[in-house]
C-alpha cells in the first residue's frame, strides 16, 4: 500500500463535478452542474472521490424545501473558477466513496478505504470531496459490490434497526411487515433470515404476484400475503396457524393507509407498530381499543435521525453488521432493480452533465417506482 | 379501638345483598339481586362492608362481555338461603368498603380501615365482602368524603399515572388534553395545577362554554380551546404564544376521532400521545410524518392494567399521594356530578333492590351521559 506520506509528496486536489442549488424548488429549475477544485489537503482533512450515488425520494424533498432533514449550504465548495461565491449545497445523501488523501493527523483512515457518509446533507452528487473524518464511516468492502455499498446507508440500516431496537426478537419469533417488496422490506427478509425471525409479508396484488412471491421466498421470507387476502375474514385463523398461536410482536409500516390499520390487528398484546414510510400517501386510523387494551405502541423511525444521535463507530458497527447479515455477494451488483447512469466525465461540459442527471432524475420518477438510478462516477 | 380479638369473640358473619350474574348479556335480562350470608371469617380473611360503589361504563360492557377485563365467577360468595351454589360474579368494579373483621394472622390491616379494591373484577355491587389483604388498598380517608373515596381508583388514579409515567414533566412544562371535563380530564388539571404543569385543555363547544370555562379555570386549568377554535388556523400562533415556543411533551385523549389527530400537530419533537378513552367512539387518524420525522409516540393507558402489574405497596402509596394532590375537600362531597341512590337496606326484598338498582343503571345512561349513580350501601 503506498503509504499516506509518499502519497502526498506527489498530490494535486483534484477537479470536482457536482450538483449544486443555492435555493429550494423544483430540481429541474434549481439544479445545476458545477465544477470547482477541492480546496488543498490539511492536516486534519480527507479527500475522498465518490464511486457511486443513487438518487433517492428523499433526495428530491429535500430539494424541494419540503424535507425536513436540510442540506449544507457552504461557501467551501472550493475555489471557483469564476470567482463566484455563493452558498451553495451539493443534492443527494447516499453513495460510496474511496478516500484518495488523507491528513498527516488522522491516523485510523487510509488512501483506498472506502466510505459512506456518517451523516444526511453531505452532498453525494459529486465526484470529489474534501471532508473531514467525522463526516465518512468506513467499512469492510471485501464482501461487497459498487452498487450495493452505494445503496448500504439506508434501506439496508432501516431495516437492521427497526428488527434491533424496537422489541427483542428471538429465533422462532414473529414479525409482519407491509410493503414487503419495498427495498427495506427486502432487507427486512433477508437480516430476519439471517436471525431465524419469521416473517409474514405483506404485498400489493398484481398480475406477476406469483414471480413476486418466488423472488420473495428466495430472499428468506418465510409467508407472503396479499393485501386483498389480508382482508378476507379467514385470515385470522390463517395467521395464527403460520405462528403456531405465537404473538406478533413486531410490525413494519412503510405504506401507511388501510394495510397499516389492518396489520396492526395481527400484532399481540404489547406489540409495536413502527412506520418508516408512507408510499400510500394516507395516514392510517388507530382505534382507541388497539392502544388501551391491547397496548400496542405506534413508533416510527428514521435513519437520519439515527445517525444524527450515534457515533462514528456505532455507525461502523452497524455497517460491517449489515454487510455480514445481507449475504451480499460481490459478483451479484444489487438486490434491487437499478440503473447505472455514468457521470461525471472530466471532460465533459457542466451543461452535458447537468442534462444527463436531470434525466436520470426523470426516469427515477421520484423514485416510487421503476428502476433506482444510480451515479457511477468516471473520474 | 377495638381489638379484633375482642371484636370477634362475638361477631357473626353478616347478611350480605349483591347484584350478580352468572352468565354475559344485556345487564337488564342477566342481573340479579340477591342475598347470602359470608362464609366465616377465618385466620387469614377479611370481612368488609361496602359504603359506597358507582355505576361505571366500563362495568356495563363487562357484564354485556365485551370488555377486556373479565369478572370473577365463583361458587365462594357464600351460605345460600336456597342451596343453589352456580358459579357467580357480582357486577362493579369500583368502590369504598369499611373493614369491619379482620382474621388473626392479619398484622396490617385494622377494623375501620378504608380500603378500595386492589384489582378489576372484584365485584362491588354489594354491601358486604369476605376477601383477603392482597384484594384490597387501605388509604389515608382522613382528608376525603365518601363519594371521592368511592370514585378514586379509576379516574383520579389514571390522571395521576399518565402525568406521571409516560414523560418527565417539570415544573413549567406544558401538556394538552381533549375530553377536559371528563372526570378524568378534571382530576388531570388538578393535579397538574399541583404540579405547577400548565394545561391545555380541549373541551367540546356549548351554549354555556363560558360556565364550564370558569369551573375549569377553577380546579387549576392554564388554559382552554374548544374543539372548533382548535380548527382555526390561527390557533397554532395563539398555542405558541401561550407556551412561549415551549415544546408541548404530552398529549393525553379519551376522546379519539378528529380532535385526536388535531391535537398530535401541538405535540413537539419526540411527544407523547395517550389514548385512554374514545368517547366519540371514532378512531383517530396518524400520519406518518408525525411518527417519521416528529418521533411522536402513539401509547394507550388502561388503569386496569397497571393494577394488574403493580404491587398493593404501589398502589397504596399512590392512593395517598393522589389523595393529596387533588386537594379534596371532606366537606364538598366529589369533584364530579352525581347522584347516590340509598341501596342494600337488609330488610329490602331482592326484587327491590333490583328494580332499584335497574333505575339507577338506566339513569347513568351506559354512563356517558347524566350523573354518575352512585350506591351508597344503607348497612
Amino acid at each position: 500500500m503506498l503509504s499516506r506520506y509518499r502519497f502526498l509528496s506527489s498530490y494535486v486536489s483534484p477537479k470536482a463535478r457536482a450538483i449544486v442549488f443555492e435555493k429550494y424548488g423544483n430540481p429541474k429549475d434549481v439544479l445545476r452542474a458545477y465544477t470547482h477544485e477541492l480546496p488543498p489537503l490539511t492536516p486534519t482533512t480527507l479527500h475522498i472521490r465518490f464511486l457511486a450515488s443513487p438518487i433517492n425520494p428523499a433526495d428530491i424533498n429535500q430539494i424541494e424545501g419540503v424535507y425536513p432533514a436540510k442540506p449544507t449550504f457552504t461557501k467551501e465548495l472550493g475555489i471557483l473558477p469564476d470567482g463566484e461565491h455563493k452558498e451553495l449545497a451539493v443534492g443527494g445523501n447516499e453513495g460510496v466513496a474511496e478516500i484518495i488523501a488523507v491528513g498527516e493527523q488522522i491516523k485510523d483512515l487510509n488512501v483506498g478505504d472506502w466510505v459512506i457518509m456518517g451523516r444526511s446533507g453531505f452532498g453525494t452528487w459529486r465526484t470529489h470531496a474534501a471532508t473531514t473524518p467525522n463526516d465518512v464511516i468506513r467499512f469492510n468492502n471485501k464482501e461487497i459490490g459498487l452498487i450495493q455499498a452505494a445503496t448500504l446507508s439506508v434501506n439496508p440500516c432501516t431495516a437492521y434497526r427497526m428488527l434491533k431496537d424496537f422489541v427483542t426478537l428471538k429465533k422462532g419469533d414473529f414479525m409482519i411487515q407491509c410493503g414487503a417488496n419495498s427495498s427495506v422490506g427486502q432487507s427486512v427478509i433477508q437480516i430476519a433470515k439471517a436471525w431465524g425471525i419469521n416473517t409474514i409479508n405483506i404485498v400489493r396484488n398484481r398480475p406477476d404476484i406469483e414471480n413476486l412471491k418466488t423472488h420473495l421466498k428466495s430472499l428468506g421470507a418465510t409467508h407472503i400475503i396479499t393485501d386483498q387476502e389480508l382482508r378476507n375474514y379467514k385470515t385470522k385463523s390463517l395467521i395464527k396457524e403460520w405462528t403456531g398461536g405465537n404473538i406478533i410482536k413486531l410490525g413494519l409500516n412503510c405504506v401507511g393507509g388501510e394495510v397499516a390499520t389492518e396489520m396492526a390487528k395481527f400484532l399481540g398484546q404489547n406489540g409495536t407498530h413502527v412506520t418508516y414510510g408512507a408510499m400510500s400517501r394516507q395516514p392510517f386510523f388507530v382505534p382507541a381499543s388497539h392502544l388501551i387494551f391491547k397496548d400496542i405502541k405506534f413508533l416510527g423511525f428514521w435513519m437520519s435521525k439515527w445517525n444524527k444521535t450515534h457515533s462514528r463507530e456505532e455507525k461502523g458497527e452497524m455497517l460491517n453488521e449489515v454487510i455480514k447479515l445481507m449475504k451480499f455477494k460481490k459478483e451479484s451488483p444489487a438486490d434491487i432493480a437499478f440503473e447505472e447512469v455514468l457521470w461525471g466525465n472530466q471532460n465533459e461540459s457542466d451543461e452535458s452533465l447537468k442534462n444527463k442527471f436531470l434525466s436520470a432524475l426523470d426516469k427515477s420518477g421520484a423514485g416510487f417506482h421503476g428502476k433506482k438510478q444510480i451515479l457511477k462516477m468516471q473520474t
